[in-house]
């Protein structure tokens, strides 16, 4: 008999993947974590993601027909509806690479598969910082900036089932051209490369020493933090007016340090609001750091498996939410 | 027993109500529109209303027991949760005003209140532009700009069941300052006042003979209105980068004359954008004009009787959905 109260994670990133046992309510049992070595090509990191996982559920006396099933965040873009890797870009060579079909060959438990941002934010929401409230927005602030929408549990998706590109908010028609297609968008002026990138014609080597120098009161990185924080505030209102989350979670590398600057900016900002309960809106770090990931790829089967245990039949492998 | 087919729209403006028996698919069958009188007080406007549901049940040979139910879309604010009217803006006196009791207990079935805006929007996808699209995005270019979000056919709600205010994005910070709590949001540029407002100083009387003018090549007037479309097609790309709509809808007075000039604009804002898949969205002029009000109003109880109509017992009054 299958149990919905372990599942297992798998977090895949250009250079680090994890695996992991997580269980109900969200702590991770046991973990290993492997170097990614995308070059290697997409069938021998299946083998080691497998042998990993056999050795897991091995070291914590579980079989795979007692995991409620296996979830994997992936760096994008990935096709969750056809368990599909799309991501060449940051894992050399894996183009329509199907991660869903070996594993649920393997273990013969349902599979699903989501973009890494989409599962962060879903731990977040089984086990951290969105625990208990809905709407979430999650803003990733990383080299660039990534955002997820969780209503109820649930990813939103718009149209073709694809998600927000919060990262893509247009700010100020005067800021970087963008890979997006506009000039000024949320991450050209507030992401860790927008901010490195100022920084290399003032002489900073990358975002971190810009906020270094403007902590030291240097104008040209106070100019480009103030630009970024600035940018940040005003992307809070627009996701105040339009998916009007109760808590808007900031995390990525860049809140480790720099949350506090950003959150405040954004809460100025929203003083002024009129057109909705202001008081009905928080604004907080994210919780599980790097964990995120795992926790969260692995609360889609552990979902799925308490809200329909007695309902529903075995599923085929690699249908999604 | 309810017939899952017919359902009582009531559409209250600031000036006119409308009352209509509506059916499955979204035809009026009867109906009626009355002034609001707005400052006779509330329990004489729902008198009248209520002797207008009357008649227009007798003239299509409905008993009141016959009907899934009755929809209400009002002019906002409106607490859906609680049934109350709370505009005392443009309905003179109308504070904290339950409708949905006097209505319930006249006709035994139950009462839903929505805002107009989201009524409008559910009208579009029950029997008009929307149809058969979700996420849809509605726009409705009036004296403001309002704007509802449907999501699977239910209204898309943040934090305290409060709707999203996609009037209210922000477009550009050296714009005029708006009553929402910043200068530049979408409303205070592109609005029917906004454009009006802008004319007012080059000699125009409002915003028809702002455009009026602008076809004629007067510098003025096109600057105003540039000014106006391209705040739309920033927020057309908030709008695709956030909700992410397969279908776009443009409605209110405005769009009967200018639905090609902003719908242009948009789309070729949007034909530069990487990070969604654009022939996945569509953008389209509403098609129901005044009547998406009251179709949308009734098409709440419809919805619920055909979904639930065998699994669910009679509801009491005035919970939403």
């Amino acid at each position: 008999m299958p149990s919905p109260a372990l599942a297992l994670g798998i977090d895949i990133g250009g250079t680090k993947m994890a695996v992991a046992v997580v269980d109900v309510p969200g702590a991770i049992r046991v973990r290993e974590t492997l170097a990614t070595e995308a070059e290697q090509g997409f069938p021998r990191a299946v083998e080691r993601l497998t042998a990993a996982a056999e050795r897991l559920l091995q070291s914590c006396g579980c079989r795979p027909d007692q995991l409620s099933g296996i979830g994997i965040g992936c760096a994008g873009p990935v096709d969750p509806r056809r368990g599909l890797i799309n991501n060449p870009y940051t894992l050399t060579g894996w183009n329509a690479c199907d991660i869903v079909s070996p594993l649920h060959a393997r273990f013969g438990r349902p599979v699903y598969l989501e973009n890494d941002a989409d599962a962060a934010a879903l731990g977040e929401c089984f086990a951290g910082a969105g625990s208990g409230f809905s709407p979430v927005v999650m803003l990733t602030f990383g080299t660039g900036i990534g955002g997820s929408v969780i209503v109820d549990g649930q990813i939103y998706r718009g149209a073709n089932g694809e998600h927000p590109e919060l990262g893509h908010i247009p700010i100020s028609r005067d800021g970087p051209l963008c890979y997006c297609g506009i000039r000024g968008c949320l991450e050209s002026l507030a992401s860790g490369a927008a901010i490195g990138n100022a920084g290399h014609n003032g002489g900073f080597q990358d975002a971190r020493h810009v906020f270094a120098a403007a902590r030291q009161q240097q104008a040209a990185a106070q100019a480009i933090v103030a630009r970024a924080v600035d940018a940040a505030a005003t992307a809070a209102w627009t996701i105040c007016h339009t998916f009007l989350p109760q808590r808007l979670i900031l995390g990525g590398g860049m809140m480790d340090d720099q949350f506090d600057l950003f959150a405040q900016a954004m809460k100025e900002r929203l003083s002024t609001a009129t057109q909705f309960s202001r008081d009905g809106v928080s604004i907080t770090r994210a919780a599980l750091g790097n964990d995120a990931g795992v926790i969260g790829a692995a609360s889609i089967p552990l979902r799925h498996a308490s809200l329909d245990q007695s309902t529903r039949p075995d599923q085929t492998a690699g249908q999604p939410t």
